[in-house]
Formats: structure tokens, C-alpha cells, sequence
């Protein structure tokens, strides 16, 4: 009668129902050959995980709100749009739908949150732009509202801290393989361009450049910039002109620093590998190399984060046994020939 | 008892309950003591259109759809991506929930639109990326599913035509704007860098180039590339170089062509005004400058074609009589010191 169950589709695969629901959740933590079995099942059966979250209607919405900024300008917003993009894309997969708000302060997010949650338009929540003291994960720890936030909780205890459930992209992984690249392929003088030291996710990418130097015995200048096009160009045209002139590649904090360097090298005539980050719609016009955050690997593992085993979403951590509390996305260097 | 009603505001104000449905949805079209007097009562008493919407909830959603295509690159998905921030702060204020759905086809995107409206999630739709001879549009009339499109049907009978409502943005009028200012800043010799012909985005902005430059009686090139930085630069340096190297400005079709002809410029070390279109974040770090389609005016418009005076979503053009059928949002010209 109607449609395949996950019983249906355990049945027909020869494995237990937790394998099948990880499977659809978690495929990275399924053996390989169990994996196809399954996916030979559901094809055959054509299960679709959408019918099981319809039926959970009654209970539960089924839906994952999720906060939009006003547009802001700049060229990074778009890493977040890429990632509710995917997130929209994934949720649909599973049965979940997703339901954007409004809300200009953390103040108006926690007012927001609590209405669709009180008229049980939402039962879960993505946080964006977490810092540290966020007020909005106490206060969603305090409702009970399930949550998982694209970013890490920044403090002493940020990587190891289980009180709720995070995704963030790993930084310094990121820096450190453009800086490995640069010395591989460009040559020892590999100069860092970064913001005033301060701020969490510039230290972290900043650690990624300067461990790898120090790990190869290299070394080179550190360069401090606001983040800023025109400021960017006019430090890195200096730094090709002046006493260091012999740098081989510069690692920059981000694309818009990135670009300002392109183009102080396009007006200087020069040729120096440069590496950005965030691997911008700008930086991939401009064919400057850059470090990729993977929004879809965020978005697939916020889910699995935030949905148990039945695809359903879960209260806690402790409901969803096969999910870490929290993972760190390694960054991707997508290299070009700028 | 409880939140004040629509009602509450007219009596406060001496003015129709119609009216105060204008203010709140149509402001445009009141006259501005009235509506300074309506916005006094509204604060005065706390009114909040949203309680009003939750009213409604037993026989609607309240809610509006939104499809959001996979991330596909290139620097302009941004201008969409605006748009939907700007429909969900927009559609918050007015008490409306905007839940965003993925498809990859326009098949799937109708299915997706049927399984919606069938369990009662969405009541209403906005369109984008329209075409001509879009099977969406065919089926959301026949289904009856009150719909607006960002983006005009693009036939013969496009300004007219009224058998849905649309929003679109007046890219002739973009290039116009552009050109005029080329003529009265540069000088006379203004080209046109643009797509091959035959795009209806395309041809309506080279229009715009063309007949601006008739109107002063005056000539440039028409280049045409595809929309790629590279060729556009490859295609700039080379009318920079050549016979018409005495070009005072370059009017193009996008931001990736402009970005095209101001590396080229960059590199030649030349001065020529160039204007792109779009306002990219790219543009703007580049300091280039742009035309803005104004998602946050499109995204207004399409609520006002969309909802009738009482704020809900209403089933034709028929019903809102204060709203016209379709609107055409003028672009703004954002001129920077590139």
C-alpha cells in the first residue's frame, strides 16, 4: 500500500534500518559495497525520503528556518548565499523544507526565531555569522529549539565544546595549502597579506600561512591591510617596488585583498602567484587562484548534524548517535592561472 | 482586547480602512500628508500588519515561494540573490513567510510548485529567470496559483500583455543612463561592448546605447563578445590599440565585460570611462561603474503586485485594484571614479 518504507528498503538490501537511514545521512561512515546496496534498493524500490517526512507532518513541520541578511555589498556575502543555495538543495532531498527570515539585529533573530517556533512554523534552526557570546545560542539552548550554526563558537574551548552542534571551514587548512602550493611551484619569498590581528577568522588564516613557512624554513613579510580593494593594491604595489621586491607569491586573507594585488600587478606589469580566499564569483572572473569553503560540504554536513538517523530532526546531540557534535570542513584550493 | 486592527489605525487617522491599505502596501499612490498621518497612527498604536496575516492563517499560508537554483558561478547570480533578501526582509514586514525550494529543471520546478500548493504550504509564488514560452507560467494559470514573475513574458506583446503580473527591470533605460553620461563627461566616441545579438536581455541594453547616441548624433563601435572576462579584454585592448583607439568611453552589457575592459585599461595604463551593468560586488571592488537593477524596488514591486489592500495574497490582478498588472522598475545609474 502507497509508498516504499526505510523498513521496505532494509528489507530488500539485506541490512537494518539504521544502515539504510545512514545511508541517506551519513554515506561518508557506510562501507563502500554496503553503500551501493542500498542505493541499488532504493532506486529499485523508488523510495523517496520526502513521503517519511510528510508523515511526520502532524508532529512536526518539517521545515529549517534560516536567518538572510540585508544585503550588505562586498564580494564574501556570496559565500553564505552559496551556502543556503545548497542548503535549499539538500533539505529537498531529505524532505525538509527551508524557510528564510528577516531580522537586522541578534535581538530581532531571537524575537523572529521564537515566533516561528511558537506557531510551529519551524523546528529547527541554521545560525550564520556566529561570534563569540553569540546571545542567540544561549537563548536557543535555553528554548530547546534544535540548532546547528555554520561557524564555530570562537572561544578557548571552540574546537572541542559539544554544548551544541557546528559546522565552520578550517582556516588555516586553507591558507596552508596555498602557501604549500606557492612554495612548490613559485618559489621561498611568499609574503602574507592580511587584516589587523584581532580578528578570529584572519588569525586563523594567517596561523595556516606562517606554520607552513616555518615548517619549510621559509620566511617573508607580513602584510596588514583593512580589507579594502584600493588599500590592498596600493601596499602590494609597494611591496613589489620597494626593498622586498623579489616576493615570489602572496597569500592573501581574502579575494578582495586578492584582487587589489591582481591588479597592482597588472598595472606593474609583474608576474606573482596570487592566492585569495573564498573563491569568489570576483576572484573566478578575475582566473585568480583562491581558497574554496566548499559551501555544499557545509550544507550536507549541517544537515547531518541537525538530523537524526530517521531523517527527522533531532533535540540534541545525544539523539543522533552516528553524528559528531561537530565537524570541521577542509577548505579546497581551486588553482588557477592568473 | 488585544493587538489594533486596521480598523483601529482608520478611525485614528479619519481615513478609510482602504486607505490605510495603501499606506501599508501601495504608498506610492497616496498622497504624502495622508500618509504621514496614517504612519503616525500606525506607531501611535502599535499597529503591526503581521498580526493581521496570522489572522488569516486557518484559511492561508501566508506563505510565498521561492525557487533558488543550484549555484551555477559567475558573478551576476548575485543580482537574484539580492532580490531574495530583499523579498524576505519585504515580505516579514508585511507579515508573509518566504520558504525557498530547489529545482533543476522547469518540470521539476512545476512539481515542486504542485507539491507545495497540494499540502497547503505556499499560496502564492514568485517567479524568476523567465523565458519565452515558459511551461511554468502556462501551469501556474491553469492551476490557478496566484503568481508574480520577475522577468517580463519577452513576446510582441510584452508591456501589455496582462494575462499575469510582472516585475522587470528596464535595461534600455540602464544604457541610456550610461551613455548620457559617457556623452556629458567624456566625450563623443562612446562604444557599445555587448553579446551576440539575439538575447532579449542583451538587445534590450544595446538598444538602450543606440538610441542615446542617435539622439546627440553621435558614433562608436558596436563590439561584441561573449560574456567572458578574458575575451572582453582581449577584445578592449585590441579597440584600445587599434584604428578607433580614440575611445572616450566603453558602455557594456555586464559587470564580466566591464571587468574585461578595465584590466585592459589597467594594463595599458589608460583612462577610458567604462560602465558595466549589474552593480556587482565585483564592480564595486573594482571601482567600476554600474548599473543597478535595484532588487530591493524589484522585490517591493513584485509584493505589491502580488498582495491585495489587505495585505494577503490575492488570486488575479482582478482582485487588486490599486495594483497594476506589471511593472517596470527604472535602474539607477551608479557612477564611480574608476
Amino acid at each position: 500500500m502507497g509508498a516504499p518504507t526505510v523498513e521496505d528498503v532494509a528489507r530488500a538490501a539485506g541490512v537494518s534500518r539504521q544502515t539504510v537511514s545512514n545511508v541517506l545521512n551519513t554515506p561518508a561512515i557506510v562501507r563502500e559495497s554496503t553503500r551501493e546496496r542500498v542505493e541499488r534498493a532504493i532506486a529499485e524500490l523508488g523510495y523517496r525520503p520526502h513521503a517519511a517526512a510528510r508523515r511526520l507532518r502532524t508532529r512536526r513541520s518539517s521545515t529549517i528556518g534560516i536567518h538572510l541578511d540585508p544585503y550588505a555589498g562586498g564580494i564574501s556575502g556570496v559565500v553564505l548565499d552559496r551556502f543556503v543555495h545548497a542548503l535549499t538543495e539538500r533539505a529537498s532531498e531529505r524532505g525538509m523544507r527551508i524557510l528564510v527570515y528577516a531580522a537586522r539585529t541578534p535581538a530581532e533573530e531571537i524575537t523572529r526565531m521564537g515566533e516561528l517556533a511558537d506557531e510551529g512554523e519551524i523546528d529547527a534552526v541554521v545560525l550564520t555569522g556566529t561570534f563569540h557570546g553569540d546571545p542567540r545560542m544561549a537563548w536557543l539552548v535555553d528554548r530547546g529549539l534544535p540548532f546547528v550554526s555554520f561557524g564555530r563558537p570562537w572561544g578557548p574551548d571552540d574546537l572541542t565544546a559539544s554544548a551544541h552542534r557546528w559546522i565552520d571551514v578550517d582556516g588555516a587548512a586553507g591558507t596552508r595549502a596555498a602557501t604549500e602550493h606557492a612554495l612548490g611551484t613559485s618559489g621561498r619569498r611568499v609574503a602574507f597579506l592580511g587584516w589587523p590581528e584581532g580578528s578570529e577568522t584572519g588569525d586563523d588564516r594567517e596561523r595556516g600561512w606562517r606554520e607552513a613557512m616555518a615548517e619549510q624554513g621559509a620566511s617573508g613579510p607580513r602584510l596588514v591591510v583593512e580589507e579594502n580593494v584600493a588599500h590592498a593594491r596600493a601596499v602590494a604595489a609597494a611591496a613589489m617596488a620597494g626593498p622586498g621586491h623579489g616576493l615570489d607569491a602572496i597569500v592573501c586573507a581574502s579575494d578582495v585583498l586578492a584582487i587589489g594585488v591582481h591588479l597592482a600587478a597588472v598595472a606593474a606589469g609583474r608576474t606573482v602567484a596570487v592566492y585569495g580566499f573564498d573563491n569568489t564569483p570576483a576572484a573566478e572572473a578575475l582566473e585568480i587562484s583562491s581558497v574554496e569553503q566548499r559551501p555544499e560540504h557545509v550544507a550536507h554536513g549541517a544537515l547531518d548534524l541537525l538530523m537524526g538517523p530517521e531523517g527527522s530532526v533531532v533535540a540534541g546531540p545525544g539523539d543522533a548517535p552516528s553524528a559528531p557534535a561537530h565537524l570541521l570542513v577542509q577548505p579546497r584550493l581551486i588553482v588557477r592561472n592568473a
